[in-house]
């Protein structure tokens, strides 16, 4: 048994796992991946030693991603995933039966390989013929598309430092709002509102200038430290807290009843990207 | 700065601290009691080498605690707080000007003593002349009540182990709900959905036994593993998930709509009673 500490950025505590087995460890172009197993959470997807996914546990943040923007609105067709090499958020953005196509744009294409080999029940939509991988930066294929033909664009990525941090500029989130349709809806995590409050904030107020409606909601995640972890929307026209279609889809955890008790209760949010609440920790990008 | 690393039973991964300062070290007839001090989080009250509260995040706790149940009724007026030496609570009950009276019931002491001179703003109630403090076992305080007299009983103990587990027990809640009036509520701490779902679940089933109206919400805890944290309600008739008062009190994460937010869904609700979650990490008390 090796004891493992967690080396996740700007977090004001450690967290330890026992690791009965290491079953792969290498290295990509982009990051350090490690694939470890624990006798509760199963096995552990690691990138740069932050646990990026568990297999007890990864529904609560693949669903929670995906399926608010899905269900807000009426009949989403098309949509863009990016980052989640794990294939977490693709399995289940094809849960949907209006789905016809998913660009799956994952920049290390390491990833994606490892999952398939090591997560298969992660990785299941990847060989959906409705899905198209391409291992590229997501913000270079964000301005390829044309204007007003996605419906969701939903961005899965590793926390909001190095190469990521081109998902959450306002170039990138003006290119999302340009080829997003009149009903489209953008999704984006954005860390943890206890631990990392002015990076919410920060997203939050990015996100507007792009995007007419802008909201956030949360999930409590047990293996992302900070738990409290925030979900931030930009939407074109749509009020994202509405659900506007039968929920008919098989869940562990998000419903049409969680969908709205997710969202942060209005005088809340207003404190919050007011800047008005007056506590929280640091934030995790400046 | 020392490493300090929490002592948590029964969860499945473990939460490490930099520890700046041990301001105290001390043994109790109960527990071990040590205060740290961490640079994010402040001053840590520690029992059993478990962290208990932070400064910095203590109020998600004690409001979430206190002001549901006292929300959820017209006009309470008599409360009875078992554990919860620290004083937080206290200080959340006596926010309502409704109130009249606090029994504070700790079993130790010595907890009340160190919090008072390491945490004043927490236990900034202990003073007020409509407190009474009484060092003793709660299921006994309970038993020596009159029938249908109190408003509200608040427990707030340490894990559901050693001597906190007279307080889960259907004795107990059969001596809580005699006591209570006809408008009262009683809550608890319930441990982690995700971690202790059984336990969750079993803490249900007894309340069920006394009380008509049983309900659960939740909040997510940053310094308590789990993260996701459950308090269980036991109802004489009133439903919980009503604000039955205006909100008109000071607190920094709950208000009105947090209330009704907190609560879990309907159908997830039923899930989880039920047994039909099929996910979940293992219990704490068997």
């Amino acid at each position: 048994m090796i004891k493992f500490y967690e080396n996740a950025p700007y977090v004001p505590m450690q967290t330890g796992y026992d690791v009965e087995n290491i079953l792969y460890k290498g290295k990509s172009r982009f990051q350090d991946i490690m694939v470890v197993e624990n006798s509760d959470f199963g096995k552990m997807l690691l990138l740069d030693n932050v646990v990026q996914l568990t297999e007890a546990d990864e529904f609560f943040y693949h669903e929670m991603l995906a399926h608010v923007v899905l269900h807000a609105q009426p009949n989403p067709k098309k949509v863009v995933v990016i980052g989640g090499g794990d294939g977490g958020v693709v399995r289940e953005a094809l849960k949907h039966k209006s789905i016809e196509k998913v660009w799956f744009i994952e920049i290390d294409e390491e990833v994606i390989k490892v999952s398939e080999k090591f997560f298969p029940q992660v990785a299941s939509g990847n060989k959906d013929p409705r899905v198209e991988i391409k291992c590229m930066d997501g913000a270079e294929f964000v301005k390829m598309l044309p204007a007003k033909d996605i419906d969701a664009i939903i961005v899965d990525s590793t926390d909001i430092i190095g190469f990521a941090r081109t998902l959450y500029t306002k170039e990138f989130f003006a290119a999302v709002r340009n080829c997003l349709k009149d009903t489209g809806m953008f999704v984006t995590h954005s860390e943890s509102i206890i631990f990392h409050r002015d990076t919410v904030v920060k997203v939050q107020n990015i996100l507007s200038r792009a995007f007419p409606v802008v909201d956030l909601y949360t999930a409590a995640i047990a293996t992302y430290p900070g738990y409290w972890w925030s979900f931030s929307i930009g939407s074109v026209s749509l009020d994202p807290r509405e659900v506007r279609q039968p929920f008919s889809i098989e869940t562990k955890l998000y419903d049409d009843e969680m969908h709205k008790n997710a969202f942060l209760p209005r005088k809340f949010y207003k404190k919050l990207v007011e800047g008005k609440l007056g506590w929280g920790i640091r934030g995790i990008f400046e």
